[in-house]
Parts: C-alpha cells; structure tokens; sequence
C-alpha cells in the first residue's frame, strides 16, 4: 500500500479524492507554509481523526496532491496531444492546453509551485517536479519536430523547452501577482505568447 | 524623516546599507516568511537594538530592501538605457541587462519576490511592485518603438510587455526550481530567450 493511499473501498476512494480536490484549492490559496492541517480539516468539513487517517501529514498530503494531479495531466497529454504524432500540432495543443487548464481551473497549475515549496521540506523525499515533467514532454515534442524537419531552434531541446515552460508559468506568476483573478488579462497575454512561440518554433 | 531612514550621519548610512544588504541576501535565500529578523541580526553581527533603531519590524525591513533596489535600477536604466532613444537598442540593452542583473547578484531579482510576498502582509501599506515598474518601462519602449515602425507586435503594449517581463522572470524561478544554482544553464536560456525576443520585436 501506497503511503496515504486508503482508497481500498469505493468510499474510501471518495472520501480521498474529496480531501485531495479541497486540499489543492487551500494550498493553492495560502501556500504550503500557510495551509495548516486545520485549514483543510475545515473546509473538508470532516473529523481530524478521518483526515489523518487517510494523510499523516500534510507534506504527505501535499505530496499526494501533486502526484495526484500530474498524473491526472499526463494521462491526459499522452492520450489528447502526443497520440498525434505531428510535433507542430503537438505544440499548439499543448500550449492550448495549458491555458485552458488554467482559465478552467485555479489550483490546476498551482501544484507547480507547491512542489517546489515542498521541495525544501526537510526529510520529505518529494518526487519528480511536475515543472520537469512538463519541460520533458516539450523537450521530446521539439526534438522529434526538428528531426522531421517541421520545427525549428537552435540549441538544446531542453533549454528551449525549459524556456517555453518557464514563460507560461512566469506569465501565471506574474498576472496574479498584477492582476490577481483577471482570467481576460491572462487569456490576451497567454494567446500572445503562444502566436509568439507558433512564429519562433513551427516552420513554416 | 522617511520610515527606517536614519541614515542621517555617514556612519548611520554605512550601517544601514550594510543592513539592506545583508537582509537581501537573506531574504532571497529563504523567502520573507522563513526569514526571522534574528537570522538578520546575526549574519550582519550588530546588536538587536541597533538593527531595531533602523527598522521597526521585519516587513518595514524588507520593504527598505525592495525600495532600494527598485531605485538603484530604474537610475541604471534611465541613465544607461532609456537615454539612447533608440527602441530597438533600448530593448536590446534591457534584456541584456536584467540578464547581468541575475548573473552578477543572486538576490538582485529576487527582491521581485519580496515584493509580492510583502503585499500579502497585513496592514502593511507597501509600494508600486518592481514587477509592474519593469512592465511599465518595457511597454514604454514598445509604445515608442512602434510608432516609429521599428518594432512590430500586436495588440496592447502593456500585455506584450508583460509577456516578455514574465517569461523572463518564469525562466529564473524555473531555473531556480529545477537547477539550483546553475548560472551557466540559466545564461544558454536567458540567451535563446533574447533570441526569441529580439526576432519577435525588432523589425528588420
């Protein structure tokens, strides 16, 4: 058994998820740091001893909030995006993907950052950062792309990716930081940036 | 007197801005929640007291930090930069400068961050974030740029430059994140970045 895995009943599944939909959002919000076991407890709206029982901590539950969710867009890019096998199209879908992720759901990209705040949490082992596995995908889009011919860059593949991701994420970072909750501010920029990629990568 | 100006004697001045940089330094590495004002105290080796004499509190502190920084640049800029009149130069020059600003001091970009962290701080008043005094200068440029037909983008200047400030703050955090202290990987980066940028902006 998984640590913090108790979903061996179908409600025991459900009470998990529960407490890991609730939980993103409260991080999301607060940050690691800020979020007490308390917070979440609250707005669960179960017994301490019911969470508990499910996560002993709340680096473990964290944990399981990131991996919950990574696992949850994997699955999705793998099956939606590079099932496609045309790396220009790859690239828009993916770039579109990450918006929409975003515009439809606040503490989608948020877990992000909350695996890098965990990062640092002494004697918590953590996992692979989604960040690396988002730079990894690109990377593997813009590699197969310029070897077909239909992308174009210099350098390495994951220096490029690495930037393309970093100027989505900044530009998550930087709109709540300026113009916190405007999605239309965030949608213009974001569409923006992903015609300024489309003209840099795609060959045409 | 300004808050936490004392600086009204050389010696006053010295100790202050020996203070600022120390709490820079600081801040940059663990963050403003993670910073207690003894970490300060004891990495500049002055009494408690005479640290409180300059700064009454931790956020009065830290925005001393910011205000000083955002200060020094924006007369950088102005001097150095903005004073060619020449867009596409100017543009040029800034990319190139927030590069060397990250390359030369590692807590110079992250009083960026400070600065965010401090606005979520109760009751504390604090000032225009240095994201948005980077942003405005950047739409500056482009504004300029454009409507002497030597740079080319769509849309509002001030999204564009949000877009370029983002992907360049994105880049350091990511590079933060996912390479620790690794000036080489975040200089390839910044460099494909400019790259990008300068084909995107500059009409040949």
């Amino acid at each position: 058994m998984e640590i913090g895995d108790t979903g061996s009943t179908p409600k025991g599944a459900a009470t998990r998820s529960e407490i890991l939909r609730v939980a993103a959002n409260v991080f999301a919000r607060k940050g690691f740091e800020q979020t007490r076991m308390d917070d979440i407890i609250r707005e669960v709206g179960l017994t301490k001893g019911a969470i508990y029982f499910h996560f002993s901590s709340k680096a473990l539950l964290a944990q399981a909030v990131v991996d919950e969710q990574k696992a949850r867009w994997l699955r999705r890019v793998q099956e939606e995006i590079l099932s496609k096998n045309n790396p220009p199209e790859e690239l828009r879908n993916l770039g579109e993907f990450m918006v929409r992720t975003v515009l439809s759901d606040s503490s989608a990209w948020g877990v992000v950052h909350l695996a890098n705040q965990l990062a640092s949490v002494k004697g918590h082992p953590g996992g692979t950062s989604p960040l690396a596995a988002w730079v990894d995908l690109v990377a593997g889009i813009l590699q197969r792309g310029r070897a077909s011919g239909v992308l174009t860059f210099s350098g390495d593949p994951s220096d490029a990716a690495t930037v393309i991701v970093a100027a989505f994420d900044g530009l998550k970072s930087v709109t709540d930081a300026l113009d916190p909750r405007d999605l239309d501010a965030f949608e213009r920029r974001a569409t923006l940036l992903l015609q300024i990629l489309e003209r840099q990568f795609i060959s045409s």
